[in-house]
């Protein structure tokens, strides 16, 4: 059995974490840490677990940890993981991270779209961007992952075989995303209120959201071509879910049928990936509780341009998802193991 | 493997009923039977099951099925079950029935408060009906289980402990019932639809609602006494979760202790009543997308009364958990088998 | 013009005031107190009020606002008012008080339910219980209005004519009440937020919500008997609305005629109750944004109870509405000023 | 008094006029039409006017209701209103079209789009596309007012003033459109469910929206180019409201200054277009049940690029206010009268 820590196990994805885990024929969770509810049962933080887990929450000793769990996923704010990392904690454990510490390659972007000092980058370049189908081999072998942002997993998987074939002009692409509240966090803010987020749809970090820079360097990549885009985030009245609604040009004249078959070429392997069959939308009920995206395209002739559309639940695939799929990549387990999830509906 | 059978497949309780069966590891579906339907395939009725299911939908026909299924659930409307219903068809497979067609003993109460004619009462009396925790002895051997309402299951096992033990006057009883909007089913209604359930609660079905008889008939089981009772359901902007709020008199004087150890004699074993601790209420977010049953209760000195809680997620506790849980004690199998589910929050 | 002043401007029911009283002829807002937002824009709070209201936010000085208002609404949390109410206050100025300083005339009963000493008990006995449709002459001439709380409201005018009457045993009274979720008000709490709330329905305060000896107090004087009750509310996945379900024995035998010229004899005249027809179910999405309360009741002769349900807006009817009708009774105007609203709906 | 009537009544947008109409101190309806609905009273259709609409359903004689109405507003079908449009009728009524008969000036544009022959082309020259803001003069005098649809009313005025001024390059717009579900209508379909439209977002009609060349002409004719966008509209889960999100390139350098100047130039005398303040993003429950427009704008100079967002009330400033708003200016009176809605919040 693998032992697991979490810190940050009382947000949203951590919740998600226990979840999946819970259902995981080998791993057990051995620490629950929770800086805000030390001591409290975790079960009474979250009554879901009621007769599911027995334990209490513990703080988040990273050095502690790394000497009794195998693997540490860290649901944490931004910047926790970097001010605590050392070599020896990775010597002693691997780190699935869920924050954003390790996901930028370039120091000053983070320190500029996060706007705080990055506490360890000497780990940067050891890290692994933690997107499964596209990093797989990279994984493998990885101390460190950066388990991709929610919205960025959406964006980029939706957008990767076509900017990898070369089919669309990257310096036009747009990504309209639009998310479920739980993306927002436990925190108990004003904006988050019932009251305030239902019967309501707003954009929010327009031309200034920090998966941004995430979702271009990761494209960059894949394209070989410098990209910068725009991205625009919406907050949606529901639980869980992101749709991401993406618009390019085209390079070049094309076909229903070649972009379909680009699509399976990348994706047709792949356990969580489903390319929808021709004019069927992703809905992100159809996702829900699930490790999938879905993803559709539709040519548009009369402007020469192609929309693109992925949907995933943004706690699962968006976070505590990926990030077990990343573990049993790294500990060579079945990749599915933990994950076979079917999508509840309604 | 055993071999199942679904007829009405393509219903809330038919999709959930999919759902669980893919993750059970000694069932197989061989027959998704689907009236409205037919030929068309289940994922592109319910996308979630795309890459999942790779089956399309059958008719109704019970005779061709029960010589292909060890199990046939019938999620089917009132009064379909028990058109068709034969000794011929009983003596080839076992069936689960979701609808009401054997629930009540007395066939003229069914004929009376469903207001159509039984079609074939000379089953009703082998019939059992399949409350697992109370019933499960029954339930073992038995070729045709009436499978509980979801108002039902919530509402008797809230009070069936007191009932039991005669500590609440059962001519006190009144049940205030609330439900996800699911258990409406999928017809295309007007007062179905988005605009109409959003923003809004009502009672409906007020001193006539169809399960009130079917809670009445397994009270005067359990107390002993001619149970007559008020029920009354609500619907809520929800998609999923029943709670019921029951009130009744004590018969005599008691204290939370007593009354939690009554709860606990009864449930403690079961593995998937949950008694909750002191004060704390159910709430159906925590048994969502789970067959658990959540129970808690409050004595108000003030009024001799005791207020009992119960939550369940209607499709699973309320329809198909059930049925499967059903179909595990016929068949032998461990009860919890495809059931282990985590409720899923948020 | 009356001069009206606000202290809780920037709570919902404070909100609601702002929202009616812009469109009321014969008044106009000149203080928008809150103690949270001082000397910023009231439309930087509440954004619906962009372009309409341009005044900025002032503290809670209730001496100082005595001078320039005629009437001032304190929609405050439980003892503000009473710490800070004088002779002098009220000798410049009247008050309708949406807390619940001076609700229940037996301040032991008072500082028991709510936990907190009462300041200023020598204001309760002149204080008008402001239950517009059963006080009205004596809130003619009052100073100091206790507007009703919003479960109180629905509870209260649901079940007045027959208690008043005495077709009901008042010792088998049972509310259960569901409210939307602006009841609970615009604080940054966890149980408030989006995801917490939204796909969920709870009872809370079981057998010890506030609002309980109030209902009892005003029943009371309205059947002439002692009256002790159970009252249970829910929180529902909505933004507005209050569903009451009220449950009673029958003293003796009657008919729907009956009981609905009963009804008819205390309502038909009132502007803003409306008894619904026969077998339609009040449903809160009906009354959405006005100030009006539909009843309705159901006799069922097998249990010999009544089942009488009531729906209002909490924000309107339940907080602001009633306190602007309150308003307009004190100053002799058209009692529907300001508040001929038609309920929106979807 | 006008005397209006109104064909289509009974469907959302109908049922909206009724509530605004209502509170119009200068216009009574006189035909409720609703061919679903004939003989049944109004408000046993729409219970929210119970006690406030006493009139039945009629039928849709639009010949019989000429000669009876200074006014008749058509909420129908598409193909409706042309297949019985007569000289005769627009020389005794003026008439207000809520569908797209007469939108789109060239014919075989409508025919492609909508699918349908069109059946009195010869009156689409003499109809004024009534967007109040851009053609209030051409409205004054008009007989036959195509009114705009919701999705472009939004898009277009959230557009118009950089449209107008050669800020934007036209051939680079794409319009993401967010609408709430009563944009769907009050049919009874399967998609329309409750739970299937709750907790989910989905595109739909992707590159083939029938709100698309209305956009494009009305565009066209402000920009002076031959505009063709992306319009991509997505269903969320709230009851009402509009949110468009816009992104074009910028055809030369500019400031925020130089574009709020822009905006602030074309709608500062507006009563329903509010520009709102720097950084402040439009959300829709802010202008809920009012006449309002709250637009604002981003620049983002890494791209290159503005994003324009504009959200209403799609029943409101999408359908019925902006109807009213075109009544009040067909007939001389007050703009805003009936209209001076405050939003309703929460």
């Amino acid at each position: 059995m693998i032992k697991v820590g979490i810190i940050g196990a009382t947000g949203y994805a951590g919740g998600e974490l226990v979840r999946l885990l819970t259902g995981h024929r080998q791993a057990e969770i051995v620490w629950y840490g929770s800086k805000s509810y030390i001591d409290k049962k975790y079960a009474d933080v979250y009554r879901n677990m009621f007769e599911v887990v027995e334990d209490s929450c513990l703080d988040d000793n990273m050095e502690a940890l790394a000497k009794k769990a195998d693997v540490i996923f860290t649901a944490t704010p931004q910047g926790f993981l970097a001010s605590v990392m050392s070599e020896e904690i990775l010597s002693e454990t691997k780190i699935i991270d869920l924050s954003a510490d390790y996901r930028l390659k370039d120091v000053s972007v983070y320190e500029e779209w996060y706007g705080i000092e990055h506490k360890s980058p000497q780990f940067i370049e050891e890290a692994v961007y933690g997107l499964c189908e596209v990093n797989r081999e990279a994984v493998k072998g990885a101390r460190l992952i950066a388990n991709p942002g929610c919205y960025t997993t959406c964006s980029i998987l939706t957008a990767y075989p076509l900017a990898k074939e070369g089919i669309i002009d990257m310096n036009t692409l747009i990504i309209d995303a639009k998310s479920g509240t739980s993306g927002a966090g436990r925190g108990a803010k004003l904006p988050n209120l019932y009251c305030e987020v239902n019967e309501n749809i707003k954009a929010y970090g327009v031309a200034s959201h920090r998966h941004t820079p995430e979702i271009e360097e990761q494209l960059t990549y894949a394209s070989g071509k410098k990209t910068v885009i725009n991205f625009t985030p919406h907050l949606v009245p529901m639980n869980r879910g992101i749709l991401a609604t993406e618009y390019a040009s085209l390079n070049r004249s094309t076909t229903y049928e070649e972009i379909k078959a680009i699509y399976d070429h990348y994706y047709k392997e792949e356990s969580f990936v489903r390319v929808l069959e021709k004019d069927i939308c992703p809905e992100t009920k159809w996702v829900e509780g699930s490790n999938y995206v879905d993803i559709n395209f539709k040519l548009d002739f009369r402007t020469n341009r192609i929309i693109m559309m992925g949907a995933i639940d943004n706690l699962v695939k968006g976070a505590a998802g990926q990030a077990v799929q990343n573990m049993n990549i790294m500990f060579g387990l079945e990749e599915r193991e933990g994950l076979k999830l079917v999508p509840m509906f309604p």
